[in-house]
């Protein structure tokens, strides 16, 4: 059973998990040296329970305690107890939907491992932002994509606002990080997938008329300012791109894959 | 031409405009009583400018004023001119693409006008989110719908945040807020519209076999937590849902408006 542990003290070095939640360079140092990622709300410290990741502490104001009780029961981290107003003073953050967990990062999967055992997987290409990454965890999930790949650059799925975005999907898509990005075409076609890269390109297929889709497809998408890279839309067996009404230059990224998810689910 | 005026003082009253940009309540209160809304970034500047829009003025750091010349040129307002330093200070805000123009907001259409010039049509009752707004305007202008309707309280389209999202397209999709809710299914009747209302509900009708698509077409969402409301659900034609994937509770309101749409194109 947790340790239910009130803090007063807003300085109190067991709280150093919980700073500077607003400030991504300092979390992601932060993490990656200390091994943690943050879950936020109720819910998403619920599903990280639930899918088996261990919690290192929790910090919440006492009315979240009943409502994750069982979760808190399951575990033997401490629980750091402080009103509502000194969790927002810690975090420099008003945490919606009150709770919050430090949860040791799952060792990373292999990149082999993942692709023998999916079907369906989206391909990313340094994204920045996560939101965008975290919501397409979440459309790959509800749109039957069962993998995701990331580029050595790519934002992390595990940062806490990929993580709340994406509702706990990154807890249940399994994806991997890919160290040699440019041999990653190369890797897709060993393991049998298709390759189709969204493009704004004038001379790609419409998502319309693309046909029939292969037994195993990997759908790849590019950073949101400039899009997929050469080498990418060369080496992919086929150029898509989402036909759009004149004069708009393009969709979200985000979007555009949960697109692309439906039409070729 | 826009009267470059350089501002030392953080406290000077003409930067009123500019206050609080993080603070949602303030700037809706001072931004309804002043008729203004804000362009933020010097691509969204330039959309306000091409739809016709009244700067009532700019403000920006030095490094911007090249590149809105041509904007700066065709309007009378002054253009106040600080460090970026200075601009995130009076705003409380890193600003993405430093530029900022407070912009006089345009008077609402007329409900019966939109729809009456409209053959595709999203619905937003009670959306919550700037970004879910924003988005669903960027996606609509996408996908070829051609006018958004908007309940009573559903958050404003011309909010800061929701302006940037849809990347101008507040600016070029048609929209009216409607005043009596409840007659709105009524309303879309007479006008010619048959209404698929998106829902979660289980005995709803598949999205993959709602089959031809109607000449007029209303596509209603609900708010982010609750869904749509009973009245609308029982006052729509059709209700429809989106398959997913099993375990997975929901999608985003606005990847599945980019969904319907694409569907329904």
């Amino acid at each position: 059973m947790a340790r239910i542990v009130h803090v007063d003290d807003l300085d109190d070095p067991r709280l150093a998990d919980y700073l500077h939640l607003r400030d991504v360079q300092m979390r992601l140092a932060h993490e990656s040296e200390h091994g943690i990622y943050l879950a936020e709300g109720e819910k998403v410290v619920r599903r990280a329970h639930e899918a088996g990741h261990e919690a290192a502490s929790f910090l919440m104001a006492p009315r979240w305690l009943d409502g994750l009780r069982d979760v808190l029961d399951a575990s033997d981290a401490p629980c750091f107890v402080m009103s509502e107003k000194d969790v927002e003073r810690v975090t420099g953050f008003h945490v919606h939907r009150g709770a919050l967990s430090a949860v040791r990062r799952p060792a990373p999967a292999d990149v082999d491992d993942v692709l023998a055992a999916a079907r369906r997987v989206v391909v990313l290409e340094d994204l920045v932002d996560h939101t965008n990454v975290g919501a397409i965890f979440r459309v790959a999930a509800a749109l039957g994509f069962d993998a995701v790949l990331l580029s050595p650059r790519c934002a992390d799925p595990f940062y806490r606002r990929a993580v709340k975005v994406a509702m706990g999907a990154v807890f249940s898509v399994p994806h991997a990080r890919v160290d040699d990005w440019y041999g990653t075409p190369a890797l897709l076609s060993r393991h049998g997938f298709t390759t189709y890269a969204m493009t704004l390109a004038d001379d790609a297929v419409s998502l319309e008329d693309v046909g029939d889709v292969p037994e195993r497809l990997a759908l790849v998408v590019g950073s949101e300012g400039p899009g997929l890279t050469e080498h990418w839309q060369r080496s992919s067996d086929v150029r898509v791109t989402i036909p759009m009404a004149a004069g708009i230059d393009s969709l979200n990224v985000a979007t555009s894959v949960a697109v692309a998810c439906w039409h070729l689910r």
